[in-house]
């Protein structure tokens, strides 16, 4: 398919290079700033603009991949009310692209995207809405270009979807970050959580996340808590982490 | 080595099988009860005891694999005051076992064992620590028999990366069940965040977690954060849950 790419953030980033893994043309790269088109233009070996009246008219989907507060604006500007136009967002609603084009959908690769990690999108699942019965036929051709893995989720599943996926990536780097932290603290190399890391995460892969929840909280052990909480004096911060997240779980399995 | 396990849970279940698939001889496992006693015994091929007095006297070392409350009080009633004796814990100091053997120390495996799991050994940190330097030798052949993995880590830092280790662990695997709930509440497969779980730890590999992370709090995009925690209003729980820890991303990356 032929497809048009608002947006040069690490979303649009990874979708360009995967879109023409999958054997898509993409015909042109729009972002306001010159230096990012540009360059995510020079890498995917397409045009460039930044002015949306500019836009290359011959695209099947235009994907705004911008911010979430930048999505609505952009859509009002977009001057082509015949084309199919999608965003790439968990959050958003579908609808605040109504103002853009009368022919919507959403098209949301639910994966973590880093701009110096390269993903292979073979696995990843990209969650689809449309508003009508046809562009969600050619957003799932596209979609089918990246992965095996097509779903059809509306709004309100999709922003449920997001938040989830808030805990199971974004919190959970946090939780990495928190424990890096207290080794340096003390010296001591992350390299010794990084096989701890790689089996919690192995461990659900096939299993439930309840059934594996393991530590001094899921066992009631209050001895060990508290000596936790005590060797976390000096960070009040970290502290309260622990203490809340402790908490959090003796009330899933202990209530 | 020749090896006598006390305890018959997760940990020493999972050691019981990683000494003999390293080539050493598991002489006897002691349980207070009978029946998990016979079990690992008979998994393992080997003798066991319910009374620390009937101890096979012919070990090298003698390894407490029981809760952390319950290490002091075994180590109390362990008669052979020359024999090396071990725990494995990350949370209790070493010395709690000089009631038990004037030669101790402390063997812990950094990993989460759930029963049901394999688990290879081979790429598991193992933290060592040893009152004289001869044993510290001996429990380095023992841990080298099992890994390429291994450490001197006295009783303070050990207790500081088994608090990391709950972070990057435990609370990491709480963070996907909370996922898991929103998820069923919504009636959608925790299989959508399969792969997002997976590249999440797969991005620590090699990189730091501060420079993986990703989402709305490291954003800033309070929109997000509002709506997000708007989404969750009917679960408190995991509301206060979300806007704490998205507090602590704001402080760490926008203080």
């Amino acid at each position: 398919m032929k497809v048009v790419i608002l947006g040069s953030g690490n979303v649009g980033t990874h979708l360009g290079r995967a879109f023409i893994a999958g054997g898509n043309d993409v015909l042109q790269v729009y972002s306001r700033r010159m230096e990012s088109a540009t360059k995510l233009a020079g890498e995917l070996g397409c045009a460039f603009t930044t002015r949306t009246d500019s836009l290359n008219t011959a695209a099947d989907v235009y994907v705004i991949a911008v911010t979430d507060d930048a999505i609505a604006d952009l859509a009002a500007r977009f001057p082509l009310k015949e084309k199919l136009l999608v965003h790439t967002s968990g959050t958003t609603p579908m609808d605040v692209l109504q103002t853009g084009s009368s022919r919507i959908g959403v098209f949301y690769p639910l994966q973590t995207f880093s701009k110096e990690v390269p993903v292979s999108f073979r696995n990843i699942p990209v969650c689809l809405e449309a508003a009508a019965g046809s562009d969600m036929q050619q957003l799932e051709i596209l979609a089918r270009s990246l992965t095996g893995k097509v779903y059809r989720i509306d709004s309100t599943d999709r922003q449920k979807l997001h938040v989830a996926a808030v805990f199971a990536c974004n919190f959970v780097n946090h939780m990495y970050a928190v424990a890096a932290d207290i080794l340096e603290e003390q010296g001591l190399p992350f390299d010794l959580l990084r096989p701890l890391i790689e089996e919690t995460a192995r461990k659900v892969m096939k299993g439930e996340p309840d059934d594996m929840q393991t530590g001094p909280a899921r066992r009631k052990n209050q001895k060990v808590l508290d000596k936790h909480s005590e060797l976390l004096a000096e960070n009040p911060e970290y502290r309260s982490l622990y203490v809340t997240i402790s908490k959090s779980i003796l009330k899933k399995y202990h209530a």
